[in-house]
Order: structure tokens, then C-alpha cells, then sequence
């Protein structure tokens, strides 16, 4: 007999009941299913005994979601949203309301995955199309990406790209001393472990002498001021180098762009196109390249390529450049973009158009000019006379009243030194214009100095070239046309608010109402990343709760909330354990061991670090081959810097030996860094900390229920053991005084700042129990599926008492010796039976991983195991002759409705088999826009007329 | 020439911009279209210019979208939330976070129409369909309807509903005195017209002589106290009279349901099952009957039926008794109900299923008793020992200190005389009990009362019947599980977020985010509507700006915002103009002349205030007959009351002559209420006040941007001259202590005051020029879908400059007689090309009425006039023989999946021709779940077994 579950609590309101799919009657069937009395013998079965935590977690009691708004309604009250003309990077801005209640509040875009699987992804992939083309004709470049990060990493970005592709073979930057203080202590930190010198200084004169490989410019500069770029980025090619513009987006709309002026590469924020400051993040960055720099592009691109019948389809192009296919060799170590605030900064060009983003740039334009006018008057002459919406003035001795009197009216200004500097933006009023005038000592009227004010843009830098000249940003101006374009790109996509999204090391599990909602709230949303400690002290309680319940959690003593993926939680965890090695004198300690099996983002991070990656094999269970990491750790014991180990394993099992592993690490001078993508398998059940790992990174988008956004934003916080504590990111933001040993690797110093509201509030509302609960269902749902699967597609992996994880893999690989069928045609079958496809070819080749969460009830785990079931069986209809995989409903799937709607139907099966497989619902099918996509020809015929791919051809899946 | 628009303002925020559709290009394109030099000279010919208002309208500047929200901001902070235990029919409730964002925040659900078109209304139609089961379990009654407007209105009702069915003839009607006190007034108001004397009394002794036709009893009481009606009912039932319980529906899922008790009706509030109070609206009541008293029972009725294809497909049920078809024989003028409110309870117990909602009772109950226990203990004795969530006290002389010491905690009080009432509820925490006898004077502990505290339900009470059995209150557990469930029923339905809806006198425009978004505030959402004044500040300024802009815009001189509906408007207006009668001694005018053009609810209206009906021709043109008017009006004009006319006519037209019309009722002592349905055509342009109208309601809902919910809720304040502001309808909660001369006319004061805010914000954000450039556009936007279609389908009527007004009826009769196409094909088959059909038959038989409104785009009026014109040629290869239209794409409309995915097709039409007829989208094809209904098998075999509705049948559609 098996032991049903109590509920975590009786009252109806508990959120964990919520949170967690299967009811406990559902829990009694399934441990009757997988073979288990109780979820504790389970758990046991599944864990090895030696690293289960000793005591259960414990974190505050969990709150009712009421209490959960209320509590965050009590921290919105300790922020104070100042108008903030600090610029910087950082606007204020306005995101439409049909925007933000139609994108950023609606789960249809919120809950979708990365566009992996194109057919069910068309609307986004139009969204990010629609941005890419929007960058393209802003900055006057070829091509663009689907976004970065932030600026700052942008802009490490574009420097390690020139590094790639410069004619000048140096190891020498440069860097216009008028960047952005945060872009340029990112590209420190990025610059040192690789070796290269950043020269920073006045191009007018420093450029000169200097060898470099390229060189970055901010246009307009940090200052606000306006020069004209063309002669250094003459002087860099002259050099063989490589020239960056880091360019305003809304200045874009009114000066030259970029690639007039000669620029390679721009890169830049598209924060101020509606997306809110956030105290610092999630938003999109842009980079745009010239056509010939495309194949070094980083990040996600999105290219146009044809479907099964020859009609457009939208894919992601040029995969074989990115990590999960390059590994160390990658142009980076990015795996995702911040999809959901490009499409929302796309989206506000779609709605305002090429005039209405004139208007709102000369509005801000004039007001600045205004203000300056004003200031002169006042006896404060601007550093320059050449601006777009930044003014900067030296104010000597008088800084500090004036910074006083702004803030007695609610105003934040600039300041370096003592100079102040007043950057406007879209939501700038004549009144604030007033008021600054007021904090620096004068009543002026705005509509007085509006007179007499001049224009700042010089003449020879006026945009003359048109943008936005496509139809799509110029037939969505009324709120009606808007609605029905974000609902139609809505429904063309599946997300999770429509099906359970099966992906093995994605954890796509509920991101619930309550977590999204204080998010939007103006308290969180309006904050500049740069306003005083003390306006955002809601923020800043909510941050040390965070980092005690994450350190609680995972073992560790401290914990940085900088990190703004998973990749860069990776990249500042190693950067930590190079600065420990360091700071103890064993600087030379460089290599990093990598089991086979790794996420490509490892092996990319090693390399980002300076470290030299040493493969690890694997058992045939998908274990860490023991005596091979003992020979290596051996071998390379003097330079040994790390191992890079996920833990359950990628394979989705509990290997018996980590702590072994680690043990053997450090008995060779090496740190452990533990992937957290797997955590959702541990909390409340194990702690890294406790079996030896030394630093990890948490996926808050995966375990702690941020969205995925499409394929964006993450966060990836990482949690050290307190010898490596000293060695996380700094930020020149917050330790100005007292710089830390690592720098900065997010423009930002809380990275995506007002995401983590949503972390936050998912741990309000489970409380420690609560997670521990989601940790046991998360691997009860897992062992289920598998039982259920395993008759018809073996299971791959298995701990020693036959369990997995929390995720599994599936092995149609003997499939295709008896019938020709691909992990492809199963994926896409998939698709006609309303699902997203698992994980495909990772980490095995032509396997599927599947990781169902805790969320997915019972009912929606069946819907799923009868799918692939029905699956099976079709593919035994080919096995048995029936028809031939090539004119199979799998090798035809996905289908649309312009299959079904064929009226000269003559294929081998019937036209509703096809459409409406066995246990599908016809009334609620999800039809995908187009059928298979070919990503070969979109590869081959790149929208920018991109040169075939040639040897990374063989590379892709 | 055609001279194009200037836009209104040029910075790309204007929200005029945004709401209106067409952009200035498109203005003139379309004024080419239409033969017009200007939209002036289109005004010019389309209105008459003796009704021309003489200086444009002004309200205050326009804001902008975020200055509006920033005004709001400023009004909600002038609101105060404390915890409201006044209880009184309103309670505090905790609307489940998805629930808000995916329903009540998305345009999907609000953006819909009232579900006459059934095949694009499943989802919404099932949602209601779970009300209705909800209410009937709940209840333990056979039949219950999809929701009324308010528990008074509901009570009214039932009354109505009772004098209609019970044996008993006599004309008297027994309230319980403990009855909500707002209850007892609108049930007055509803008696006195009709002559029926209302017998307020103590049941058990009060009952005994008296003859009546019915009872209604407060069950629990108003008090809190709970007793059983049994013995009450049966004393009704011995007279012939029915009996009819005011429950609560939480209470009822742990005391027995009226059903078992033996009574006839159920009527009360949903509210409390997730709606916010909203300062006192909007909630759906409810109504629930035995079998018995189906035929009577008013408003909408889901029931199911079987589609094309025999499949189950739910539709509205016995439309013959409603006032669109039977006028003034009508069982009452509602023709709405409060769809999106009932949704929301229903989704509410779809969340909670029964033992959740069962739970929360059981909570609310247990803090009561232990309140009431800690009050003994301070020495105020309950004043029953029997109660449910709400207990009564008498306080004597320290009412006053009490109700003070109370406030300063945030709590408020109800209060009744010397008695105190304290009403929890789902939200009461021990906190607040511990509050409140805190208020009363005392230390005490909630934990050690709770220990000593004992349930107060008495056990003959008890409920033993079970009830929300039905599967859909037991699969959406979990918040994925439900947001699946709300996202799968919106994804059946058609909305305006998708397409235009084209609805003649509907009036389907934009309904701006920013709009919306304050609705779903605290400040605005957590108010209960007695609370005093002083805490509803901000809603007061609101009040009165609206009125004042009311006044404005039609030329009255008051304003009251009490009616909760269009339909309550009209009888609040003739309540005004009856009270205006009587108070002169001329009682006695009782005639009201209606056009035979007029909606249905104005000969309905008529008949609940006692006037008698009777009916003015209108000449082939569509307009008042003039000399059948005149004649009329002589002949009834020592009686003659009133008259009620549409402006611009139900016909879409602008009679010329209605100054006359209004000088000659006038002349025989008559009023006049001029029906605003149509007041999208006027704003700006011509005020009825000033053209010899009365009283006039305002479908806030139609021309003020409330969106309709799917069916409501709507809001139709009346707007008077001075002479009738003294009998606008009063309120025991407002005017106590000088009662106007005519009682309330809903359950609240202020009506459904949280969505006041919408169509606040909509006038806000328009300012005067914006709402006549939108009165403007919409004109132009009907003239130019006329000019398109009448070369296809004729339009049917003009004025004498060959304009339409904001609408056309088009005319296909004629069609008929040459190939058999009904006005139902044409409709049908627009759904297969995308669109909601515009209004059938009404108000001329056989013909379609088209109203585009001015937040339609030229590109989708194209898209419809093209669609309609592809029908027509279809209707062409029906005259022409190509197909009967039996065998044709027309009668077999809407196609659906069944259709297309068949496989043993045989139409004489390609199956891609029926599902994507020519110029239709096949990517984003909006498909119907079922084939077109069949509203005659349904009514024939309802679902709970209703006996066929003969005589009805006949005038159904």
C-alpha cells in the first residue's frame, strides 16, 4: 500500500497546493505507479543517502498570496521613485499600456521558451525579426542580433569579437575615456584573464600612438556630449582595428547612425524604448554589424528560411556559431538573449513608428536645449555645446546643494566629481525642466527660455537616411490594430499556458499571477539603478533576505544577485575561483575539468576565464568516469583550477560519488564549481555547500520561477563558500571606495534587478516546506513519466536502485536503425499532439530529455506519455510497412492547416490521422503557423545574404 | 479636393490617436469614398443644423495616457481602505491572482460581446454554463439564470416573478424586516408603480393574517442571526404564495440550501465568491427557481443544444420571454446580465471546488464564533445565538466610542441604531478579531478564546446535500490547471481583441488598457459601498467630475450614476418623469408613446413604472410618422406621460424633424426621454438637453468605452433637466434623513462605481476636441462602410442628404426571394471569414445593422466591407445555379475542424473554399469550436428537462 500524501496545508489558500500539479490523491496513483510505499522511500531510492541535508530547510513561514502582495506592497512603500536625470545608460521611459498588459503581463509571451522549436514559435520569432530590422536600420548596419545581456557585457562583447576579426593581431583595446563608468569596468574584468590591455583615453589625441585591435566610443558620450566619430574611426581602421560605437537608440532616431559614420559594430541599450529602468534590469541590448562580421556575431540571430511547403518561416540562424554546438570555441558563452524586452522595445517602435520615435526624440531633444539655455542663464555654461538630450555642467562648490535642492523635489541628477550632469528623457515635463533650474539657484518660466533656446544637434550630424520604412511599423498606430497584432503573434506561438513544456534542464514549471505582479509596480519598475542607497531600501531588504534564503538553501556563506543569466553566474563563479587562486599566489593554476556530458556554457565560461578546458569522460551509466578524473586531476594536478560539474548530472541522475569527485578535486588544489541548472532536483533535500562544492550558480528563471521569456530575461545569482566571498563581482556603483578584487560582469549591480521580485516571492509563498515538497513532486512527476514512457522508449540513465532525477532520457536511437525515424520527426510530431518537443540531442545525440516539474498535474503527465505512446505506436506502423517514414504523418509532422485544408490530399494516411492523432481534441488544437522548417536553406540563404556556412554545416544537429 | 485631417496633436502620445482607427491619410481616402469635401461638410450633411450644438464641447485639456494614470493615482490616494465589516450583502473576498490577470485584465474575456452569436461564444458560454450549475447546486434549485444585476434588483425581480406565478391573486408582498435595508428600498421602489403594497413584518407573527402573492426572507438574516424559514414557508406556501430566500451563496456551502428548505426562488449576491466590492459595484446576483416557474424566470438562460453536426453546444436559452422579442409583455426590461462578474464567481468555485469554498467557510464561520465569544466575554451578548459569519450586538451609549475606537484601527463597522454588526468574511484574519474586541474594550487573546469557543450553526441547519460534483470543479486545482482552462475558453470565443465587431446599436469600441487599469487598484476595488463618506473621497471628485461632463456633453442639468444598466436607466428616467407627474397632481398621465422602431426595453421600461404602451408608426423612410404622432398624441393628450425616442433612430438616421417631435408631446403636457443608445453619434456635436430632450440614460458601456464583458456588466447613468432632478432615484444610505421623492434603483448608491473609473478615464484622456473628433470618425467610419456595401447590399435608410448617422442597416431581403440566403447565412458565414456579425433583425426583420465606431481602421473596415462583398458574390453562385444554397458554403457556415478535417468530404464546394473563403488569412484563421447551433432543438429539449415552449416559438428569431 502507498501512503498518500497530507496536503502541506488544509486551508484552500495555500499557495504550494497551487504551485504543485498533482493533488495528493494523484501522488497515491503515481507511487503506485513507479513502484514506491511513500515519497520519502522514493526520495531515498533517488538520493544517495551521503549528501542529504541533515536538517529540513527551513525559511520563513510561507504567506498566503495576499500576504505575499501585502508584504511586498509593505517594500514598494521603502522605495521612493524620484525622477531620475541621471542618465548614464539608464532613461526614463513610457511602456504602452497595451503593451505591458498584452506582453509583459500576459503568460502567452511570458511563459514561452526559447524559440528552439521555430514552428510553435513564429510569433516571437517575428517580434525579435521586428527588432533586429529595427536595429539594422537605426544603427545603419547589416545585421543584427535577437539582444544581449546589458550594455556593458554588449560591450565586452563587440571587444572580443574585434579581437576575433581585426585585421591588427595586438592584444591592446581602446576605450574612450567617455564611456559609460559601468560599461568600462565590465570590459576590465573581461579584458584581464584574456590578456588584453585596455587603453583608455581621449581619441583625439591618445589614439595616436597606440596598437590596438579596436576601439569603443560612446555616441553621445557618457557626458551627453555630441562629437563627431568619423575621424577616430578613421585613425582605427587606418590601424587594422576594428571601431564601436556604443550608441543612444533615440538619438539614433535624429543623428547619423553608426554605420554612416564608418562604425563596424554598434552596440547600446534599447532600454529606453519602453522598458522600464527596473533599478537596473532585465533589458535588452543591442549589437549590429557590418555584413562582412555576421559569422562572428554573438547571440541569438533570427533568420527567414522556408517550411516544408516553401512559405516563409522564421528560425534562429547560425547556431553552429553559439555554445551548445561550439563549446570552448564559441564566440561567447551566451545561451540566451532578453527576448522579452526586445520584443517589447521592438514593440514600441511597431506602435509609435519612424515619426512618432522622432517626435519623442525631439521632444526630449528640445527640452534638453531648453534647459540648457536656462542653465547658461543661470551662470552655468554646458561642457558642450553639442547635445541630444544630456546636459553636463561644472558646478564646483555648489554640487552638493544643488544635488539637495533636486532631491528636496524629488530629483536625482548625475555627478562625476563636480560636475553635474541632467539627462532627459521621453517622460521629461517642462516642470521638471523648472525644478532643475530650481536646484541650481534660478526661477525661470519654460515657456520663456523655450524661445530663445537653439537646437544642439550639429548640422553634420542630422540623420539623413530614412528607418522603419517596413509596413509592420507603420499599420499598427491605433491601440486597436496593436491589440489584434500582439493577440495574432500570441497565438501563433505554444507556450505554457497552453501545454506542458517537457524540456529536460529547463525546469519550465508555473510562474505564477501573484510572483508577475508587484514586478509592473512603479516602486520596482521606475527605479534607476544609480539612485541612492537609501530611495531604494525596499530593494535592498529584499536583496539580503534573498541572499540568506538562497545561501540557506544551497549551503553557502554568500551570495551575489549580479549575475543576469546562468551563463554569467558560470563566468563570475570562475572569475572568483581564478581571483582565490590568485590572491593565494597559484595564479598559474588554469586548467578547468569538464566532464563530457557539461552544458556547452561550461567549457565556453573556462575558456572567457583564460582557463584551458580537459574533458572528462563518462561511464556508460553517464556517470563521471572515476578513474579518468583521477588521472587527470592527477596529470594536471599543479595547474588544476577547477572542475565544472552539474549536479544531479546532465544526465538526470544522482551520482553516488560527488562527493568523491570533489574530494579528489581539491585534494589536487582544484575549487568545485557546481552548475545549479539542476537545483530544482535539490532544495530542501541536498546543499552543494555541504558535499563539497565551493560556488554555484542558481538559475532563478528555472528553480525559482522567472519566466523564460521566450528566451529571456534569466538570472543566475551564484552562492560561494565564504573563502571565495571576497572574490565575487564588484561594481564601481557600490564599492567605489574600496574596489573588489573581481569586477563587475553586469552593467548593473544587482543585475536584473526588479526580476528578482518574482524569486522573491515565490519563496514567500512556499516557504521551506513548500519547496522542499515541489523538490519530492518535481522527482516523483519525473520517476512517473519514466515508468510510463520506459515499455516504449527505453530509459537511458538510472541510479543504482533504477531511479532518475527529476528529469529523463529517452532513447529512440534503435528507432532509427528499424524504421528510419529521427529524434525530429518524433519532436514534431509532437507538435500535432498540442506539445512542445523535450530536449533534443542533449546531452546524448538523437536522444530526448524530459524534465516535467512539479507543476504538470497527473492528468497533463498522461496527456503527455499517451501522446508519445500514440507516437510509438505510429512508429511501429512503419516499422510494420504500413507506409514508409518518408511518407510518414512523423516525417510529415508538423501539420498545419494548410495541410489539412489540402484539397488535392494524397499522402498515406488520412488527412485527420494526420491533423488529429489519436487522443487529440479537435475543437482546442493548437495549429503551428507553418510546417517543418528547413534551417539548412535558411542557413544557406540568409536574409542578409550571408555566405554559406561551410564547415560548421556538419556541426549543427 | 478633399482636405485630409490635421491630427489632433502632434507628439505621438495624443491618445485620440490611439483610440481613433483611421489616420489622417485614411481620412481623406475615405472621404473621397464617400463624396465629402471635409468631415465638416460630411457633419453638415448628416445632422441636421437646427440640432447643431452652438460652442464646441470642453471638458479639461487632454492628459495623456500617463498623466491620466498619474490623476487616478492622486483620486485613489484620496481613498481610504479599512476593513470593512459592515457586511449588508457585502464582503470581503480575495479575487485568486489568475483569475484577475487572465480575466478581468484580459481584453479576451472583457473586449466580448453578449453571446447571441453562440458558435464564437463557447467559452464564455461554458463559464456561465458553470454559474448556473454552480447556483442550482448551491441553491437546491432546478433552474437558474446567468446572473442579474444586484441582490435589490434581483429581489425586485423575484417579486415581479412571483405576482406573475402564484396562485394567490391578491396584490400584497411580505417582506421579512430583517431584509438588507437597501433590499427593502428598491423592492418599494418596484411595488409602488405597479400598485403592490409591501407587508414588512416578523414572519412569524406578521404572516399569519395577511394576504399575499409572495415573501421574501433574508437567509442568513440582515442581522447575521440564522433561523429557520421552514415553518415561514410553509405558511406562504398554505396561502398560495411563493417563497423566496435572499441567500448567502457562501453560507450555503455549509447550511442548507433554500432548495431543501422548500422554497420557490433563491435570489442574492455572487460578490463574495471572488468579485471585488468595488464601492459597490459591479457583481452578478443571482437567481435560482424550481422547475416549475422556469418560463418565468428573467434575464439570460445558457442551455445546451446540439450543433450542424449533432455535437453538444451550449447557447442562450428561451430568448422568447425577453423583452427584445416580447416588448412590453416582457417578464422585465433586463437585457443583460453581469456576464463578466458571474464568470469570475464561477471561476472562483471552479478554482476552489467544493471543499475549498467549504473551507473558507468554515473559516469565516469559526472566526465569528470566536468573536462572538470574545464579545460575551466583554459583556455584549450576540443577539443570536445562531448566525453563519456575522454577529449583532447592542452597544447602547457606547455605540458611538466603539464605532470610533474601531476607525482609528482602519475597521469599520456595521451599524444599525444602538446595534453593531460585525460581518466577517474570507479575508478576517485573528488580527482582526482581536481588533475588534479591542474596539469593544478588551485585551483578549484569539488563541485562547478560539480554545472555548463553540460553532454556531445549529445543526438542523447543517447542509448535508453535496454539491459542485460535476468534474469541472475538480480538474483545475492547481494555477496551471486553471490558467489552461481560462486561456482554452477564451481561445473559443471571437472578441474585439481579435476583430471588428460590427454591431449595429452596440457600439464596439476600443476599451484602452489605461482605462482599465485602475479598475483592479485597492483604492478603487476594496471599498465597501456604505462605508462613510469621507473614505471614498477620491470617488466622490470623481463623481462629480463625471456628472459635470455628463452635463456637458448632453445638455442636462443633472446627473444621477445610480443605474446599473442601460435598461435601469430607462426606468430611472421614467421613474423621474413619473414622480415629476405626480408631484404636479397629474398623476393620472399614464400613456407613453414608442415608435414601433424603439429597442425593446423602452415598451418593457414603461410597463414596470405602469404607463401604458402606445405604439407610433414610422413612414417608409424609417422616421416618426409625424401625423401618426401628431394624432396620437391628441388623442391621449389629457393622459399622455411621455415619450421615448432613439436619436439619431434605431434606423442609423438623424430625423430631421425631432425638435418637432419634441414641441408637440410637449404641447400635450408630455416629456420626453430620449433613448442614448445612440449617443456615439452626437458627442461634440448636438446635445438632446438642448433640443427639447428630458431625460436621457447613458450606455456608458457604448459611447464611454466600459467594454461589455461578454455581456455586461454595463453602466447607464440618466442625465435630467433641473425640472427632474428632484425625482432622480434616492438611497437609504445617501438620503436617510430627507428621502427623495423616488426610491433607489439599485442595490447601491452610486451603481457599479469601480467601472465609473473607465469611462472617466477614457473623457480624461479625450478631452472635448477628442471626443467630437471620435463623434466625427464614427459618422464617417458607418458613411463609408454604406458607400462600400450599397453597390452589394443596399442600404436602407438615409437622410435627405443621403446620409446615415454612426450606423446602417443593410438591406438583404430581396436576396431571399431570388435564391433562399437568410440574414442567418450571411452571419454565419461571416465568422468563416473572421468576423462577429453585425446585429440581426433588429430593428427591421430580415436585415443586418452595421456600426463601425470610430476606433475602427480604415484597413479593417476594408477587410469587412471585402469579406461582406465576397459573400455576396457567393450568394451570386447560388443565384446563378453554381450550388442550391442548401448545398452552399452559406447555409453550411461557420465551417469548423470537423468540417475540413473530414475525410469522406462530399460538398459541392472545395472544402479549402468553405473554411478559407477568398481574402481570408489561413496562418490565423479564428476557428468556431462548433458548427452553427440549432436554437430550436435546444429550447425543445432544455436541459433540465423543459416542457416545449410552444406558443414562443413562433416569435423566436
Amino acid at each position: 500500500m502507498t501512503t498518500p500524501l497530507k496536503p502541506l496545508d488544509d486551508a484552500a489558500t495555500s499557495f504550494a497546493r497551487r504551485h504543485i500539479g498533482p493533488s495528493p490523491r494523484d501522488v497515491a496513483a503515481m507511487l503506485e505507479t513507479v513502484g514506491a510505499k511513500s515519497v520519502a522511500e522514493l526520495m531515498a531510492q533517488t538520493l544517495p543517502g551521503t549528501i542529504r541535508q541533515a536538517t529540513p530547510l527551513t525559511l520563513e513561514p510561507a504567506l498566503s498570496e495576499v500576504e505575499a502582495i501585502g508584504h511586498m506592497r509593505a517594500l514598494a512603500a521603502q522605495n521612493q521613485v524620484f525622477t531620475s536625470l541621471i542618465g548614464q545608460g539608464y532613461s526614463g521611459t513610457i511602456m504602452p499600456a497595451v503593451i505591458q498588459r498584452n506582453i509583459l503581463e500576459n503568460p502567452a509571451w511570458y511563459t514561452a521558451y526559447t524559440p528552439y522549436q521555430p514552428e510553435i514559435s513564429q510569433g516571437r520569432l517575428e517580434a525579435l525579426f521586428n527588432f533586429q530590422t529595427m536595429i539594422c536600420d537605426l544603427t545603419g548596419l547589416d545585421v543584427a542580433n535577437a539582444s544581449l545581456l546589458d550594455e556593458g557585457t554588449a560591450a565586452a562583447e563587440a571587444m572580443a569579437l574585434a579581437e576575433r576579426s581585426a585585421r591588427a593581431k595586438t592584444k591592446a583595446f581602446f576605450v574612450d575615456r567617455n564611456v559609460h563608468p559601468q560599461t568600462l569596468a565590465v570590459l576590465r574584468t573581461r579584458a584581464e584573464p584574456l590578456g588584453w590591455q585596455l587603453i583608455v583615453g581621449d581619441p583625439v589625441k591618445d589614439l595616436d600612438g597606440a596598437e590596438v585591435f579596436g576601439g569603443l566610443l560612446q555616441y553621445p558620450e557618457t557626458t551627453g556630449a555630441l562629437r563627431d566619430p568619423r575621424a577616430d574611426i578613421a585613425k582605427l581602421h587606418d590601424k587594422g582595428a576594428l571601431a564601436i560605437l556604443a550608441a543612444d537608440l533615440l538619438a539614433l532616431t535624429v543623428i547619423a547612425s553608426p554605420g554612416e559614420l564608418g562604425a563596424d559594430i554598434a552596440i547600446g541599450s534599447a532600454q529606453r524604448f519602453g522598458v522600464p529602468m527596473g533599478y537596473g534590469g532585465p533589458h535588452a541590448a543591442y549589437m549590429a554589424v557590418r555584413d562582412a562580421l555576421k559569422r562572428s556575431l554573438p547571440g541569438r540571430i533570427v533568420g527567414l528560411s522556408v517550411d516544408s511547403r516553401g512559405a516563409p518561416a522564421y528560425r534562429l540562424a547560425l547556431q553552429t556559431r553559439e555554445q551548445h554546438i561550439r563549446r570552448e570555441k564559441a564566440t561567447s558563452n551566451i545561451c540566451t538573449a532578453q527576448v522579452l524586452l526586445a520584443v517589447i522595445a521592438a514593440m514600441y517602435a511597431v506602435y509609435h513608428g519612424p515619426d512618432g520615435l522622432k517626435s519623442i526624440a525631439r521632444t526630449a531633444h528640445r527640452r534638453a536645449a531648453v534647459l540648457a539655455a536656462g542653465l547658461r542663464k543661470l551662470g552655468f555654461a554646458p561642457a558642450s555645446d553639442s547635445f541630444f538630450d544630456t546636459v553636463l555642467v561644472e558646478a564646483g562648490a555648489k554640487c552638493d546643494a544643488i544635488i539637495t535642492r533636486a532631491e528636496s523635489q524629488r530629483i536625482n541628477l548625475g555627478r562625476d566629481g563636480s560636475r553635474l550632469r541632467i539627462a532627459l528623457d521621453e517622460t521629461t515635463t517642462a516642470d521638471v525642466v523648472e525644478a532643475v533650474w530650481r536646484a541650481f539657484g534660478g526661477e525661470l518660466s519654460y515657456a520663456a527660455i523655450e524661445a530663445e533656446a537653439r537646437d544642439a544637434v550639429p548640422a553634420e550630424l542630422k540623420r539623413q537616411r530614412p528607418f522603419l520604412t517596413h509596413p509592420v511599423f507603420h499599420a499598427h498606430r491605433s491601440e486597436t490594430e496593436m491589440l489584434r497584432y500582439l493577440r495574432k503573434l500570441a497565438d501563433r506561438d505554444l507556450a505554457l499556458d497552453r501545454a506542458m513544456i517537457p524540456l529536460g534542464s529547463c525546469t519550465m514549471k508555473l510562474n505564477a499571477t501573484t510572483e508577475m505582479i508587484p514586478l509592473t509596480w512603479p516602486e520596482f519598475s521606475s527605479l534607476h539603478p544609480f539612485v541612492p542607497r537609501a530611495q531604494a531600501a525596499g530593494y535592498h531588504t529584499m536583496f539580503a533576505d534573498l541572499q540568506d534564503w538562497l545561501c540557506r538553501i544551497s549551503g553557502y556563506d554568500a551570495v551575489s544577485l549580479q549575475p543576469n543569466s546562468g551563463a554569467q553566474g558560470e563566468y563570475a563563479g570562475l572569475l572568483a575561483i581564478r581571483g582565490y587562486h590568485a590572491a593565494r599566489g597559484e595564479g598559474h593554476r588554469t586548467i578547468c575539468l569538464i566532464p563530457s556530458s557539461a552544458h556547452g556554457t561550461n567549457p565556453a565560461s573556462a575558456h572567457m576565464v583564460g582557463m584551458e578546458v580537459v574533458v572528462v569522460g563518462c561511464d556508460s551509466n553517464g556517470n563521471v568516469d572515476l578513474a579518468d578524473l583521477k588521472a587527470k586531476a592527477e596529470l594536471h594536478s599543479a595547474k588544476l583550477a577547477a572542475i565544472m560539474i552539474t549536479y544531479p548530472s546532465t544526465h538526470g541522475v544522482f551520482e553516488e560519488h560527488i562527493r568523491d569527485i570533489c574530494d579528489i578535486v581539491h585534494a589536487h588544489g582544484g575549487q568545485v564549481y557546481l552548475d545549479g541548472a539542476n537545483l530544482n532536483a535539490q532544495v530542501g533535500l541536498s546543499r552543494p555547500g555541504d558535499y563539497g562544492a565551493d560556488v554555484s550558480h542558481f538559475n532563478l528563471h528555472k528553480t525559482f520561477c522567472i519566466p523564460h521569456g521566450g528566451g529571456g530575461p534569466g538570472m543566475g545569482p551564484i552562492g560561494v563558500k565564504a573563502h571565495l566571498a571576497p572574490f565575487l563581482p564588484g561594481h564601481p556603483a557600490t564599492d567605489a571606495a574600496t574596489p573588489s578584487p573581481v569586477g563587475p560582469v553586469s552593467a548593473a549591480p544587482y543585475g536584473s534587478a526588479s526580476i528578482l521580485t518574482i524569486s522573491y516571492i515565490y519563496m514567500l509563498l512556499m516557504g521551506g516546506e513548500g519547496l522542499t515538497r515541489a523538490t519530492e513532486i518535481a522527482i516523483l512527476n519525473a520517476n512517473y513519466v519514466a515508468a510510463r514512457l520506459d515499455p516504449h522508449f527505453p530509459v537511458l540513465y538510472r541510479n543504482e536502485r533504477g531511479r532518475i532525477a527529476h528529469e529523463c532520457i529517452i532513447d529512440p536511437r534503435p528507432l532509427k536503425q528499424t524504421c528510419g525515424v529521427t529524434v525530429d520527426d518524433i519532436a514534431k510530431r509532437l507538435i500535432d499532439y498540442g506539445f512542445h518537443a523535450p530536449t533534443m540531442s542533449f546531452p546524448v545525440a538523437g536522444t530526448l530529455m524530459i524534465e516535467p516539474t512539479e507543476s504538470e498535474s497527473k492528468a497533463e503527465l498522461d496527456r503527455f506519455c499517451d501522446a508519445m505512446i500514440a507516437i510509438r505506436k505510429e512508429i511501429a506502423a512503419v516499422e510494420q510497412g504500413r507506409f514508409t517514414i518518408e511518407a510518414s504523418p512523423l516525417r510529415h509532422a508538423p501539420h498545419t492547416v494548410h495541410d489539412i485544408a489540402d484539397d488535392d490530399w494524397n499522402r498515406a494516411y488520412r488527412r485527420s490521422e494526420g491533423c488529429f492523432p489519436e487522443g487529440t481534441s479537435r475543437t482546442d488544437k493548437y495549429w503551428c503557423p507553418v510546417g517543418r522548417v528547413d534551417n539548412v536553406y535558411g542557413d544557406r540563404n540568409l536574409v542578409c545574404s550571408c555566405p554559406p556556412i561551410g564547415d560548421y554545416a556538419q556541426a549543427a544537429e
